[in-house]
């Protein structure tokens, strides 16, 4: 299961889309049991010319119930797994995963996972529903905020809808911050995971110390493989499972590789990109885009030489959710270019002049004057009455809840207190436009 | 139908693989009429452990008749279209095209899709096939020809062998040497071609002409979705099709933009890339690989001024088959770097030393003086008896028919006549080697 938006930080430090921030670690793999999706619309009988399965779940948000459709020809392929899912990891789903019964389509953006299910719908159409819409979708890169927020029809073509995830790779130790030793003979492991999409297997991973002039083969630790490869089905992570007929892999994998600390102390960064089955490679360039999804451009982290002179200290691109962090800020503060591949340090041609919004949002009001304790910012923090502080001044989000395009929930959880980190990180400069004006505000102590 | 060599010859430009030469048109799309092989398999029953389908060709080569397998599960599956055919294009096969019966494998590299077809066979691995094994592979890209040489066991590995295509397109218009005049508000129609793997739709295609910073979007036609598009399936391209429940794509599409003649004037490039609708995008760098498969980096087309300050001419990396020219040609010959993204303009970091051979193979006798006229050469030209020119020097190659990696047939065809540029075109290094070793040779006038 991975969020169409693992990460999207990276994506929105190079210029902020509309999503929240995740750094690479928005996925897992569980073991779900569940019916084949293809066996209920077997009895279902679909007329020819029905092309998608919409579905519809109980999460009430802004803009109605979420829903969203995949095609049907994936759904009726029993190869791809779509199942209708009680249970993960060989227990029943606990309310957060979707309890009683959710959708779980291998292969695919979490997104299309419908949880709290509640009507299958079969159609000649995708489905209408507002986030099947105006979410998970990778709109062309030459589209900025302005434009999408100006031309919805951007958003209305199904051609930019995704479901697949591609391929994907990222580094995980050295994690961020840490301290490796240099050492004559001594070698440090390097890990990671990588993952692909639609079924097709991981089929190598490959590291650089010279930003992608040579690379090292890494060796791949397949977890699925287990099941393919027991002869008797045992149960394996809680399951029992019958792979013998089947091809596909859905499941992460891990990769490792031992490298020499006296070679990584030779190096600027360690990079990473997986390849598919099929050859399709993660790129060296990010591919920018609105709505910051499927970011899967080499992963990158930097080597720096500590002041001790023995050891090295790895930063990693961003940190996940709203931590702050990570190479990649600095560089931006740095002014460098961070969209040409070449992770700020020099660009080929001279980059385009970058749009500085000219707009300046006033998001205060002179006449109020208002002082607000801490005790009593903190007593605004729930449905029908949320405050938060931004930059020492308090805001009233209450009216906001029902519009806000992350749902209520995410003002809720940072209501009743400074919010400032959080509400920079994740908005845009569209969205601080917009909150200028429907805010009121206080002053807080 | 596409080669797993298409765009080779870029490979071989920065550095020569083994594997004969191709421009960016090794491919086609061709209407095949035939049985679902599924339909074939479902009454054969394979047992329950089958994992590949092995099929065999009347193809006799030097090493065998042609072989190799795919994945059962991919021959069982109906969408994937795996197909034994008989006709193309409405009329019965042609011999050079697999007569009496081929296999069809829609979306997988040409060579999987066996001609002649004799043999399938069910198995629990797949073929042996001596082309099963050495051809068709993507080796890891720091696996030099000697390394693969040396040691075999890099074959073996059924996760390198190819099956489906990765995600490509190139620029066909403006053509290798077209002059476009510049004039203030004309514009020039770019445009190409674009397919992918799997089955998996091109979901966009973009041309840049500032080196990848910046990205136009291009429009698509898909000739395939006349098909899907077509309420009462009327005959299309010589054939009737219903595809209301299918949603894989295998054909090719084709792609254009309108562009400004001064826009195009401003630049140095254009450069093209698609992706696919899982957002996996044709990477800048290539991954090159000794066997020379499936390169899909960005496609790019240089911009000369002409003399007479008003016009421009194009050039294509390089030339279909043996022709010489191209870019990337001249590149190569000032010594610029070409495996690193940048097309020989600028290098991120300092580049490996390239590995200069230090073995230089003399491959004349000179004891050998005797004269051979054209004429005498020209009657050497067969099965049996096969003599050729390099560099002035005439060689007898019969000994080596059986032999040859790239079969009889080449050498014969390339036979009784000068073949110096074929013959450098094509060759590695270590193939020079090898022919050194086994060669006679005689002057030729």
């Amino acid at each position: 299961m991975v969020c169409a938006g693992n990460r999207r930080k990276e994506q929105n430090v190079v210029r902020k889309g509309n999503g929240f921030n995740w750094g690479s670690a928005g996925h897992s793999t569980a073991l779900f049991t569940g019916v084949l999706v293809n066996e209920v619309l077997k009895i279902a009988k679909p007329k020819h010319g029905a092309r998608y399965m919409c579905m519809e779940g109980a999460d009430k948000l802004p803009n109605g119930y979420y829903g969203t459709s995949i095609r049907l020809s994936t759904a009726m392929d029993p190869a791809m797994g779509v199942m209708l899912a009680h249970k993960m990891n060989g227990e029943p789903l606990a309310p957060d995963h979707g309890r009683p019964l959710r959708v779980v389509i291998p292969g695919q953006i979490g997104g299309r996972s419908v949880k709290w299910l509640t009507r299958i719908i079969i159609s000649d159409k995708p489905s209408d529903n507002w986030y099947h819409i105006f979410d998970n979708r990778v709109l062309p890169t030459m589209i900025t905020p302005e434009i999408a927020a100006e031309q919805k029809h951007w958003y209305n073509d199904e051609r930019y809808a995704l479901y697949n995830l591609n391929i994907q790779s990222a580094i995980c130790y050295p994690a961020h911050g840490e301290i490796v030793k240099v050492e004559e003979g001594k070698s440090y492991p390097v890990r990671g995971y990588a993952y692909n999409g639609g079924g097709v297997r991981v089929g190598r991973v490959e590291v650089s110390l010279d930003q992608g002039q040579t690379w090292k083969l890494t060796n791949i630790d397949y977890p699925e493989d287990q099941y393919r490869n027991a002869v008797h089905y045992p149960t394996l992570y809680g399951g029992t499972l019958d792979m013998a007929n089947r091809e596909l892999s859905f499941c992460w994998c891990f990769w490792k590789i031992e490298i020499p600390t006296m070679e990584m102390s030779a190096a600027k960064d360690i990079v990473v990109r997986a390849m598919d089955e099929s050859m399709n490679v993660q790129p060296r360039d990010m591919y920018w885009n609105v709505l910051s999804m499927l970011n899967n451009c080499w992963h990158r982290l930097t080597i720096t030489k500590e002041q001790d002179g023995y050891s090295l200290k790895f930063d990693h691109p961003t940190i996940p959710a709203l931590t702050k962090g990570g190479w990649m800020e600095k560089v931006k503060e740095q002014g460098g270019e961070l969209t040409d591949g070449f992770w700020g340090t020099r660009s080929l041609v001279a980059a385009p002049s970058e749009e500085k919004s000219s707009l300046v949002v006033k998001m205060t009001d002179d006449h109020v004057q208002r002082i607000i304790t801490e005790e009593e910012l903190s007593q605004h923090s729930k449905d029908g009455d949320a405050w938060f502080a931004v930059n020492g001044h308090v805001y009233n989000a209450t009216e906001y809840l029902k519009d806000h395009p992350g749902g209520s929930e995410s003002i809720i959880l940072a209501s009743g207190a400074d919010a400032s980190d959080d509400f920079i990180a994740i908005h845009s400069d569209t969205a601080k436009a917009i909150f200028g004006f429907f805010s009121e505000q206080d002053k807080m102590v």
